[in-house]
């Protein structure tokens, strides 16, 4: 039998098998809508990928004339950090690499765009409205106004198709390597064939960090129809001096018909054109490599090769129906179905792979490697510290495996753990040493099966390390008094000793764990310098002098909504008051005791001093879980903050969905429970809101194989009367990894007032 | 024996054998003077290349900052067409691949250059002032002012190699490949080892024509030593928009740093850097192809591979050695000789080969082709076709065969003949259908081991295609009315008459060789249609009207100087009135005969209408020898014009090279005969400035071998008193190509006195 005979048999078989499922119920994927989170700068996109896909097709609509409008959603007004957002309206192409729910702007390029009549090469001209959005996990559709154009697009990991509905007449594919939304320029193009191009884009900058590291994608695209017509475009600089003058083209666009040689520039693109007499789909497959060109042929090859949008359409489905199984909700309310789902089909998303079908990958010192397992990428650690990791330990053990070995080949290949890892480039987006945190989080949730002593070695590499240490900025003098000063040139230091003492505390765990007795002493006490910077007089941290001194004067609310300020990132003095998680007896202690604790934790929610759209707080609702009695308020605050700020609509994520950890943190709280700690294996309990939840575990790694979660959720109760596990009354609003893993069910009372 | 200890052996050998041959004569090649022509737009340069390579290493003094001074020789003040004019005195690196004596700016990209202390890449900064210039065939050397780096440069065929003298300290070999002589841009750059680079840069545009056929030119570069650091810089164009703010090189330029990821963009480089203890010396080898990199890799492995920059040094100057010595000159003046063989070396660089060492080549259509023979590209045919071909015909007949069957191919691949070609793509440079004129005059020269039926196919095609005609716009007006009007919108419509008059009288030459007495008959009838141009009123060409009327008011002065006028092409209706060579017997009759039609050419002479910088009137002083007993004038005037325009100097040619046709004239006037009339076997005689020159005729071709010429000349007489063929007197001042083939002596008695 050859391989497509066998491809199409196993695409019959698979298509039978979930025509079956669904007869007994309805399909997983059904209930993720992917338009979640592409309003309120969510920066998620509507497109086609496959689980952790190297590849996606997203709609790029964030390119149109901005001019006179006064808040534009438009790639370069404003930091804008996603191809799509839902208000838009003009719809300039189809990108095949992106990233979802990041704060940044890169990738978003090797455009494709189908249109009719004349070849138009600028964006502004043959941009389109469009209408009949449809998007489904691994789908997306879309009609072209302008042009009558129905598109679809789908994707595997590693490759892209999509199909373009022409009217009869004049049509064209355009593939536009100028624009994009990295600010990175540069590409080069290459017709192999009437039908097939190869090429690079340069992408690169993310957060415009690391410019100089930008770094090319490699790209092969066939369309199914040789053309009538084909060529290459290039816009060229303007060219300056009296010369000039001859250039018939100076500054403007050459078409370069039928050209068969490379072309490259900084900006450029290519066409197919087509008379067609009747109405006629082309498709275009495209596949992409970060290796080379040859990689790039050979993903879409063994990804794509001979198979109809359909079968892959439907191998990608199966795909996000195999991943989104891992939780089986049985409930009435369709709509906090959808958007659990969706959350958890946009944690699904990155980190994704980075290794091409045949292993090859570029390393984090640009070499070429080669893996034999998965290699990830897009690592926003800072983010996925908190509670990202923590739910794939659970969920998915082999995926976080895999992501905590690729963590260890970027120390091994760079010399430093990641801290915002991105195509083997390290941006150095954000602060702190998160990954230290994550390694000691899983090794404590039982996924031990990495090389311990080596993480531990790294991990400690960047907390001695005193001189050109590119992940502990200020090492010395933290180490030496405690605390970052404000005068110590490292930016937001009371954020960032809290950050190193987090993952202090992290290293300290990874060292008992691994039987070093001195150096989990020596870390833990590290991990409580934070309580330098307590002042007693705003019972806050406070930013303080190099000589011991208060910073003066100090507003506690300066900060807010990412308004600059001296002590702290991405926030104020309240947003990180509570962030030590690994301390909070200690904090509970520092504040005068259980019931100052619990006024000024009212105070940020009393007084709109809470950000729900960004990390260093987003734990603060389970916090009155560390006061008995109190726990009500956990239940009743992340309840309302679920309605508040996850809807099933565009705008339904409060904010960027910092590539799943907004969708994480959603996805608990639904469930009931929360990783309120990292690098401690625990959970602590809220209200579920379902009646019933099947956490379907990976018996390689938790032999228990399945969880139930019961509650009477859909009673309308809020709150938590009884737990019990295992039938067991279980008293605590804290449990361990290890006793939840080991449960079969958990269950819960809820009733409609607080149990004080 | 393995290929390196051959190489040395050959090496070793070709060194003695060049030795033994300095005993009994001293080389050829020390009489060439490259820096002739590299003044004065002569537009050739003093880099060094191998005979008709189609690499050379320039080196690049036209890139500086212009501002303030009246008329500078920088390449983005003016039309300027050369990567190196002798006056100026800033130098910005070599570049790797160049044109000779053109007159439109193209290629001139691929600079290295070598700098000491920190890596700038504005070549405004890194830049220059130089001394110590030396240049032979195959070589060039300088010294850097500014660095205090000697640099030597040699090339093979394909491939190029430079010496860079480093002082003790911080030293670099700079790769620029944003600068360029072509208004191109784009590149591609990648490290693929410490000491490889691989990549690619655009070209094309020649004469500011055929923009959208630019075109890339591959390339591998290697240095000799591991450098401490290596990189590659990029220059992004600026970005706009709001987002701009945050990035920290908008519109300027990153240094990569250790990067081995592929580069594109429209302003790229690279660089090696060291830290010499002591005087080093670096090697640089480059290799190029227009076909792929890593044929450049294979160019570059197969003709320099392990070899040392004597080794190839002296390779390439036995090639020229070799080249140069078809001509052998018995002379005690010196500097006649230096002026010889400088315009022979200057007319033995273009047309150059094209294809790669392992015979892959980039054909008109733009695809792979693969030759066994020489591919040959740089047809500046409107130029050559009226004394260069000729030339080589009898000296390099084997050179001119493969020139023919490369026009040949490019017909085959293209469907047209070549008009202006560059490179595989036409640049339809000039006007008129000259390739024709070529094809006849050498086939009527005895080569006709070429495919003349093909030929003929193709000539009659540009001859008879009345619609979509690249060669002949216009064609439909000339075969209705014998002449293009000033309505027709042909530019230049007299010019162009006369140009394809004489095309069409080659095809007639061509026909009766082949036995087509019908079309020969024709097409010379047609030859003569000019004539409806003559007007008795000027006793010169007019331009006319479509319905007949002379062009009104007519001045036949105006045009001269390149100024644009309403007839003509490059000249004025002076320089056009005598460019009838197949037809001065007919000229002379509508001139009114032999006595007006002297009047006529010497008041051209007298009154400074002649131009010797430019093609169409060049044969004028020899078209004394039609009229008996005026030849004296021939002689007198030739005489004249090598004295006052060509010197052993860097102004020392009229202007514009032309890729070898004005060397060619002054070479033909030195040696004493001149083919006065294009596909017409003949030559005209004209006074020899030698005492005894031996032709060394390739004997494949031309069984004769040898043809002495001799003369009295050294006595300072200018006028031919007596010619004496093989010992007999010949009477006339013509005499056909075999006869002059087959002479093993032509003897010249020369007098102070005309004989008149």
């Amino acid at each position: 039998m050859n391989q497509f005979k066998l491809t199409l048999l196993v695409a019959l078989l698979s298509s039978l098998a979930i025509g079956q499922q669904k007869s007994s119920h309805q399909s997983v994927i059904e209930y993720v809508n992917p338009f979640i989170g592409t309003s309120n700068y969510g920066t998620t996109n509507p497109g086609a990928i496959a689980p952790r896909g190297m590849l996606s097709i997203s709609p790029f609509n964030v390119a149109f004339d901005a001019s006179g409008r006064e808040i534009p959603l438009e790639k370069d007004s404003q930091w804008l950090s996603t191809p799509y957002v839902h208000e838009n309206e003009f719809l300039t192409g189809f990108t095949h690499v992106n990233l979802s729910g990041v704060g940044c702007p890169d990738l978003g390029v090797i455009i494709s765009m189908p249109t009719t009549g004349e070849i138009k090469t600028n964006h502004l001209d043959y941009g389109s409205a469009y209408e009949n959005e449809k998007a489904e996990p691994g789908y997306y559709s879309v009609d072209l106004k302008k042009y009558g154009i129905k598109t679809e697009v789908t994707a595997t990991q590693r490759a892209g198709m999509s199909r373009f509905y022409f009217p009869a007449g004049t049509s064209n594919v355009l593939l536009n390597l100028g624009l994009g939304l990295t600010n990175e320029q540069g590409a080069m193009l290459k017709f192999v064939s009437p039908t097939e191009v190869e090429g690079l884009r340069m992408v690169g900058s993310f957060c415009y960090n690391s410019e100089e590291k930008a770094y090319p994608v490699y790209f092969v695209a066939k369309v199914s129809k040789e053309p009538q017509r084909r060529g290459i475009w290039k816009k060229h600089q303007f060219y300056e001096g009296l010369e000039a003058q001859w250039m018939g083209y100076n500054g403007e666009t050459r078409m370069k018909e039928n050209f068969s040689r490379a072309v490259v520039g900084d900006s450029i693109g290519g066409y197919f054109s087509y008379n067609f007499k009747q109405p006629t789909v082309v498709e275009l497959k495209v596949g992409i490599s970060y290796v080379s060109i040859e990689n790039a042929r050979e993903n879409l090859e063994k990804e794509i090769g001979e198979k109809n949008f359909t079968q892959v359409k439907m191998m990608t489905q199966r795909a996000w129906e195999k991943q989104l199984s891992a939780v089986e909700i049985e409930s009435d309310d369709e709509n906090k179905k959808k958007i659990f789902y969706s959350g958890l089909y946009h944690a699904s998303i990155h980190p994704n792979i980075f290794h091409d079908f045949n292993g090859d990958y570029v390393k984090s010192n640009g070499e070429i490697g080669h893996t034999e397992g998965e290699r990830y990428t897009v690592f926003s650690l800072w983010d996925t510290y908190r509670n990202y990791h923590q739910l794939f330990s659970l969920l998915y053990p082999k995926q976080q495996m895999q992501m905590v070995n690729s963590i260890l080949s970027i120390y091994d290949e760079s010399g430093w753990l990641p801290k915002w890892e991105l195509n083997s480039t390290e941006t150095f987006t954000m602060v702190g040493d998160p990954a230290a945190i994550v390694l000691a989080d899983t090794y404590l949730r039982g996924l031990t099966q990495f090389d311990a002593e080596k993480a531990f070695t790294a991990m400690k590499k960047s907390a001695e390390t005193l001189e050109d240490n590119p992940l502990r900025p200020g090492i010395k003098e933290y180490l030496e008094k405690g605390y970052l000063s404000v005068d110590g040139g490292v930016s937001g230091p009371v954020s960032t000793t809290q950050e190193y003492n987090i993952a202090d505390f992290a290293i300290g765990q990874m060292a008992e764990a691994l039987g070093y007795a001195e150096e989990a002493k020596k870390y833990k006490k590290q991990s409580l310098s934070y309580r330098n910077l307590f002042d007693k007089e705003f019972n806050l941290l406070r930013p303080k002098h190099a000589n011991g001194n208060w910073y003066s004067p100090f507003d506690p609310d300066k900060g807010a909504n990412f308004e600059k300020n001296v002590g702290y990132i991405e926030g104020n003095a309240w947003q990180y008051a509570f962030m030590v998680p690994h301390d909070m007896r200690g904090l509970i202690q520092l504040m005068g005791g259980e019931k100052k604790f619990v006024k000024q934790l009212n105070e940020i929610f009393n007084n709109q001093k809470f950000d729900m759209a960004n990390e260093p707080d987003i734990a603060y609702p389970y916090l009155f879980n560390y006061v008995k009695g109190e726990e009500w308020r956990t239940q009743k605050k992340v309840d309302e903050l679920l309605q508040k700020y996850y809807k099933n609509k565009p705008d339904g994520l409060p904010g960027n969905d910092d590539t799943g950890v907004m969708s994480a943190w959603m996805m608990y709280g639904m469930l009931g429970f929360y990783p309120v700690a990292p690098a401690q294996p625990i959970y602590t309990f809220t209200s579920p809101k379902f009646d019933k939840v099947t956490l379907n575990l990976d018996t390689d790694f938790h032999p228990n194989g399945k969880i139930e979660i019961l509650s009477n959720a859909s009673e309308g109760g809020k709150y938590i009367q009884q737990i019990w596990v295992d039938g067991k009354v279980y008293k605590s609003y804290f449990i361990t990894d290890r006793v939840l893993k080991n449960a079969r069910q958990i269950r819960f009372e809820l009733g409609e007032n607080p149990k004080k």
